[in-house]
């Protein structure tokens, strides 16, 4: 038997694609509008005690083309909290003026291929390590999220690796993630049994140019060249309180 | 001519993913609500004397993320139960604020890679046997649902194996099973023949991090590294008729 | 070159599944649903005298889970015959009540694999092969349909094996076929040039669990192992006039 | 670099395959419905200057199954006319009782595999290659349609054979369609940059079982077997002006 | 570790297709048309200052066949300004009158297996560079649009090749598209981490034939023959002010 790799887990994750149905919401007269602003205001109210007490963190950006107009990013203590946040958003007259796109549940990973930590020491003490899986997200002006596997086809089987092998591919895919420090802020979440593919990989950065030279150049790394099998990609930009608003005035 | 393994069959399966039509349920009024909850109360109550009866078992889990909002898990003594609970929902007012998400037709299997009674015994007279073929569903906290084939493609084809080495392959898969005894309770079902999937897999845990540990760790195994395929995976939490009532409650 | 098989056609085929807008349904006031219910008796009761003419059979099944809520199956001298019947349909008030679910067009086909009839006669003057290529449908309690296709993908390349080879699998594979005789009634169908799989299986049985044990020992021939690549899979019960109106009654 | 083949190109085609609303057709009423079809018949009358000055050809089949109701098939000098023909088609009332089901974009192409003409003469100026690139559409009493790709999948790639490998199992494969000859017209059109095929073959019949037969006598020959890959297949019947009327009349 | 190509970077895109709701636009009164095609022509205005500031380049196409009725493509400075676009749009009458029918998120991209610029001077500052990564776009009668991956399958695996063997292949590539200087206009757009394939590849041409003709001698080529993945092909022609009122006239 193979030696899988262990792994740490923070928050739970669930990314919320939304569409607006334009249609609907020019459509609607002002009232309907301001109170499903309201409702909406007041919706993303509740966030700020929850990542005050370090319970979580929220953001929302908007996406670029036709695949979501926006989506809200959630990390939390338990499954039942996102499902929380879900059904209260399902609830409000803003919500009624959207339609789903796409979501993607999983919880913040630590791989032991990179944590190191093999000291001896409870990782679960150390405030690096739960300040990585429990991250605040940083407000940066853009956001990427893309799924991925690895691949496991006939002699290009990931699962099939050793452990020593798969170490030392990971290692050369660490450095160039490196070599983004500053420019690119990456959040991985593992999703085996909790969606379809096996992690999401979440970036944000100041210049979106940057997710491109990233995610670009590991794709020559064999963990990508060989390995890697890639979900949709969503690429889009911050939105605070004010700017969407002003994407949702008339 | 390969040898097929034996399997022995329990109840059959239905797996029913519902999403809620937000829309309609918050425009319809307090009335119109209240006649449809009522309908899902009565349709639900009439779950517990079958599982009194020991002739089936029923259970309901919110669904985390946009796939769907609920599932409703039906085991029952014949297809044409599974077909008569799903008609009598779609005859409630409820059922009209709802719309399909995926449903999957299966029946409870134990294979004779694990099941052993190779002593000339009838299995189908062994209690152990029929509780794992006719098993109560457990009101554990959270579910994790997905469909799965054994791969047949090129060098990599599992029905292509001899019976002793998919019997060695599947006895170590089992182990890793059986580490997360406790923690972890699985219902294999089988549906050659019956949907698009060779096999279903329904898990109940207490900690949905177990999920994650359990598929994780056997992706490294064999049988799963070169043989599995896996569909879309789900994941919930527990709704009881109270916290179900709770979650449509505007 | 390589030879084909020589095929012998019969009837051809239309699977037509249908899905109920239950929420259109429980919508309509009474006399609605009777007329529209009248309309589908009188559809389904010129089926008979088509019967009875030898000029074709038909059948409706209801279909377990929420791919569709029933399937006509009917069998017809010509595509014109397939075509007015689906346009008949299409034009009765109970239609407007049900959405298209998915279709399959096909021809009852015999193959010299094993059809034999190799002694120079003319196989379409022998009432045996007759009475497989223009069968009765079986008003059996289940059903099970797929389509199909055999691989072409690099070494695993049906249509690149020369005629002796596929001759010899398919009889080893035929004789899976004939140990469930009397259990499970088979009718194959080819679609070459018709629709998007090569072959429709169409199974019958009084006990469904046959439809798995046969279809999953058949996956370990190599003719299926090896060449065989599967489509959705459809389970359903028999749906008499009176069991049809049950199911629509409300 | 390998040697791609010349192609000699004529009309540009469209296959515009349509369902018909039939809950909004038989909702509308009588004088809407005649309106509808009075629009209908004038649109499809403006076919026939074109077909008589020589600058078109065009047809109409009624498709069997669920993926569409009918196929508008039109052959013309550009892609300007035919975005014309759509346009208007979408401008007349009847088309508001129809949804899109599928269309492909091609150009009705003769490869060098079959053409020769290498005498050095110009092919252009060949009345029989003319006939061949700008044919008229027979009114034969049944179609069928389907896109098709040559492969490149490892070992089995097209494109990385040479020349004389590729003329070579073109002619056997053109040696099966002229034994169909007098049976089955066939047009092929390329598409290689205009949608996501590179060929579409349409054949007409007056006896559709040609059909199945020609596509799958092929299907053994390397060509096929090896390169080839298809798309969705669809099969239908020959609508005049009054049989068309009559599908439509309620 | 593998070389990656190092590229260069010019504006961002969005291909932005659209259908058009035909039932919807026939059914609105004439003053409703007229509000919406003065909504369009007033946004449409706005790309004139954009583009005489040389921030940004703008064109729409009618797109034949049912996949879209017209594309409009937008060049700009930002992941914002193409945004703030697509919001704009959304909020019109006009909008309201279509459907979502694709998009395509990317950035116009040089790779410097053809870009040379190796003697040390910042191609940034080059003119001619400038010019392609800022591109003025043509209005010419035709484009075609796709997107495409380069391939990673077991032996056929782009991203495993090392930078000689890679840019000998795409200088026998890039011979291919010089061939068809002056009859066919290229615009490269990189968009991994941006969208779901890793380029989009946009054509303009007076004569349509010669996008087929260009795509179809590349596919001999072995970058595409063994590297290739191609997406869907869109293919249209010019839509003036004037021509496209025209298509939109009834």
């Amino acid at each position: 038997m193979n030696e899988a790799a262990m792994t740490l887990e923070g928050w739970y994750a669930l990314h919320d694609f939304r569409s607006l149905n334009w249609t609907a919401w020019t459509a609607a007269d002002d009232e309907e509008r301001a109170v499903a602003l309201e409702e909406l205001h007041a919706f993303m109210q509740e966030w700020s005690p929850v990542e005050e007490a370090k319970q979580g963190s929220s953001a929302v950006y908007s996406i670029v083309g036709q695949k979501a107009d926006f989506v809200m990013m959630f990390l939390r203590e338990s499954l039942e909290d996102l499902n929380q946040l879900e059904t209260a958003f399902n609830k409000i007259a803003f919500a009624q003026y959207t339609t789903k796109a796409y979501s993607y549940v999983s919880i913040v990973e630590l791989s032991n291929y990179l944590a190191g930590g093999s000291d001896g020491s409870d990782p679960m003490q150390n405030p690096h390590v739960i300040a990585r899986l429990k991250p605040v997200l940083p407000q940066a002006k853009h956001i990427c999220f893309y799924p991925m596997n690895k691949k496991r086809e006939l002699a290009d089987n990931w699962y099939m690796l050793d452990m020593d092998k798969r170490r030392e591919l990971m290692a050369s895919h660490g450095l160039i993630g490196r070599g983004y420090a500053g420019k690119v802020k990456q959040i991985i979440t593992g999703s085996v049994g909790f969606d379809d593919w096996e992690w999401g990989v979440t970036l944000f950065a100041e210049d979106p140019l940057q997710f491109k030279k990233l995610v670009y150049e590991m794709r020559f790394d064999e963990v990508s060249a060989r390995y890697g099998e890639f979900g949709p990609f969503y690429v889009g930009n911050l939105l605070t309180e004010d700017s969407f608003e002003e994407m949702l005035k008339l």
